[in-house]
């Protein structure tokens, strides 16, 4: 099956679904404009390749790999508010709160935050057994302890490791979208937290090393901007060179962390051609 | 069991369970100010009140009951922001985003959402058939469609029925906390719909006359916002006297609506004995 497809499906089923009825046609609009058209859906996509390689992607699988789209998308939603980045535009277009004010973007990422719930609730209804550890996975990706939020939230700190920062900010969706592949496949969960953690920083690594050597329009958002916001990058902290040596360090550190599993060696094999879109340029260029 | 303080025990264990290890510590100040102290916390007292009528007060209803608060604090938190009421005061002092900032505020409400997910997803841990239901629950109340965040969201509407926008800013919590009280108690929640619906819309109408008759130092918030943002009110709608009336028949209806369940009779007794706190002075001064 294409699975791109399928995540696409399964998303437009979702905040249609949500929008029916007598839903404000705002926030309607606001919430579709956040979702689509998408980014890569690097982690749906991640998710459905767990649920695969452990040998069961069904209705909870997809349900699970949309879960954490929205989840994603809300943050974007909120990551850009005047109050945190005040960004322009997002994915080639004007942000939510450009596009609609600032009440609807906020209201967008709350009704994103709670879809994502409701969505893998609605697909374990006639078999709940997989819905507590497929919550539990998705409210530590993004809970106040160590997902999205505590990320955005060390940003109003004076002081934060940076390791705790990027685990929070990046790592932890890359963590529940292996680990939701797993649970939803009814597979061991906490056995996937490993690969996602390492895959979650070689993204990082990636996303820095693409920041730095972009233009505007080839990333549709503005470039430069950890470095302007005197936020610590792998490219400052390393150089160039020593960043994309590290990424490729990284990646062959993921691959030996994906654990026992039907699909193991052909997982492998899509992870390591697929990682290679994590840096549009052949990144090989950069290298010392 | 002293059900009130039960709620708070709860209330304490989820957020500090939520804050502990590496959560930023302003993000753990920002989450327990909007939560601690409570109002009247009506809404998990009624959740509770339904799942004992129902036969079965356990921990799936406490924390019910404690999510549904959550999901409430974290609509004050997001209600009270600069681009949307703009609020000072809250419970008698600051503001969130007046004692700690626009970002926090904003990460404050997001954790209180996801948190009220996660807890009764922990509740559900060892018997998830009661789970897909309390979320399903959870999700409607504060949902796109008909929950809170629609409610807030028809303020971005140039035309919307008042029915509607009551129903979803204060009616869906209510009838959340109804349904939730039996789902826990693993009654049928549906049967607890319409009593929900008919005591949101009392209490709607209760505070617009508290609205309209209290002080700031009564309420602990600005009075007269309602009418200085030309919102309908049962008051400037009826008049007084006539919102007073309207309120007592809301509450006969109510009371009428309760379905069949072991502790019918008390929980009505119970419901009529303290409803009259709606209203914190004797409403029947300003009856006509």
């Amino acid at each position: 099956m294409d699975v791109k497809a399928e995540v696409e499906r399964k998303l437009e089923a979702a905040v249609s679904r949500a929008s029916r009825d007598v839903c404000p046609p705002g926030l309607a609009s606001a919430v579709s404009y956040a979702v689509f058209p998408g980014g890569a859906r690097i982690r749906p996509l991640l998710c459905l390749g767990v649920a695969q390689a452990c040998g069961n992607v069904g209705d909870a699988a997809l349900s699970g790999a949309a879960a954490i789209e929205m989840l994603h998308c809300a943050s974007l939603v909120h990551d850009d508010l005047p109050c945190f980045d005040d960004a322009d535009t997002r994915r080639g277009k004007p942000t939510v709160h450009r596009a609609f004010g600032q009440p609807l973007a906020v209201l967008a990422g709350d009704a994103l935050i709670v879809l994502a719930f409701e969505t893998v609730a609605t697909a374990c209804q006639d078999d709940p057994r997989r819905l507590p550890a497929m919550v539990g996975i998705l409210s530590r990706s993004v809970g106040m302890t160590s997902g999205l939020i505590a990320g955005q939230a060390w940003e109003s700190e004076a002081e934060v490791a940076v390791g705790t920062y990027h685990a929070a900010k990046t790592g932890a969706l890359f963590v529940a979208a292996a680990m939701m592949g797993a649970a939803s496949a009814g597979a061991d969960a906490a056995a996937w937290k490993d690969f996602g953690s390492l895959l979650g920083e070689a993204y990082q690594v990636a996303d820095d090393i693409r920041d730095a050597t972009s233009t505007e329009g080839e990333l549709g958002k503005p470039v430069g901007r950890d470095a302007a916001l005197g936020r610590p990058t792998a490219v400052n902290h390393l150089g160039l060179g020593g960043a994309v040596a590290h990424l490729d360090r990284l990646i062959d550190r993921a691959l030996q962390a994906v654990p026992a599993c039907p699909g193991q060696v052909p997982f492998r094999e899509k992870v390591r051609a697929e990682v290679r879109w994590f840096v549009p340029k052949d990144h090989a260029q950069f290298a010392a």
